[in-house]
């Protein structure tokens, strides 16, 4: 009965908060992303070349909750970016620490990105570091930390990753 | 123990089920597709601009198990398309709902084809969104739709999504 | 409580040890590599063709951890190849038979390949059909057998699929 462990029930919550993540962003209901984050949270892309080096340069870099739910104001007021239907694949999810109700996770994502002429194509590879705790509401991010392979691609960063 | 709910334990079985659909496909056993179906099933390719518009206009559109008999036939007998090698990517399965015995689940895909001389590349993304049910023989597919995000593709729809 | 079964327990470890592949390898953490096998392995990369037409012609072949241990370092000290950051996306993974405390397993893969000017391409897709075994460490690769579809690449076949 090993598999019924604690961690092992955390790990599978994980694995589906994930799930939820890459969904509500390939459905475009972005109004739901922050809702996935804590309050007090970070969400920043760092490309690995800078985040290898230790050095700031970040593509994005939110903290706290508000700065989450006023990105995605920007992208449906303000900003002007190609049109593309995402599509999320994410794999590799593992729990790699646990101190008290704080878990460090770490996963693979590739994305798809399909332009108004139907033509699909890798968009961008790399890995999300979390750290995510237990609410009220089950697992939520207090960090997401996404670092992209690639830095050289198709289309423009500007819904998150 | 929570892990061991029914409900989980039957998502471990949605992702079996599509574990089974992938290899399958991608190993050329074509006749064995139809009997992941039910025989009063609907399978069908409908692409996401006609989708989210409510359009008709499926590229492929199957109603009863026959016409999933009949196509694997087709395929073998009559139909002239490019020879290539397909990989099925499949993740994010969820269980959204359940009506008793029926279950709503949504993946994400991405095919990848690679052709005689040895080049893959991506073929299409998009969604499976499934009606699910119970039978004597395990979980099968009474409704797969396939929603592809990607219209504009290197070859040709012939064998299913 | 059918989730908690035995083999059910051994499928949810062999997904686990297919990420700690995956991860040592995109980490480049090639030294930890030879140690998710057994010391009397096998370690193969048989592109498709061969392999279907059952012809020797392997792009890579050990036998026995000392070749795997032996590999590294001439990855690290003597082979030129281009410089690159791999993402392995690894799904599909079923356990297929179980002898004893031999089990044999296949899974998808699909690798992505990022150069020095942040250009991540796809690379190869195919499969692992693996034997692993129970040891005192937990489980690992008596033998790893690599059938990439894909054998038209951009790169060099330098590091582990």
């Amino acid at each position: 009965m090993e598999l019924c462990t604690d961690l092992q029930q955390i790990e599978h919550e994980i694995i589906e908060l994930n799930n939820r993540y890459a969904r509500i962003l390939d459905d475009d209901r972005l109004e739901e992303w922050p809702g996935l984050f804590v309050e007090d949270c970070r969400y920043a892309i760092h490309p690995r070349d800078n985040y290898k080096a230790g050095l700031e340069g970040y593509w994005l870099y939110f903290e706290g909750n508000a700065m989450l739910r006023d990105r995605v104001k920007s992208l449906r007021v303000a900003n002007l970016y190609n049109i593309h239907q995402d599509r999320r694949i994410v794999t590799g999810v593992m729990l790699d620490q646990a101190h008290g109700e704080v878990y460090h996770a770490r996963s693979a994502f590739l994305i798809v990105q399909t332009d108004v002429e139907g033509r699909g194509r890798f968009f961008s590879a790399g890995e999300y570091l979390d750290k995510i705790v237990a609410t009220d509401d089950g697992l939520k991010f207090q960090e997401r930390l996404v670092v992209p392979d690639s830095f050289n691609m198709h289309g423009l960063v500007a819904v998150p990753f």
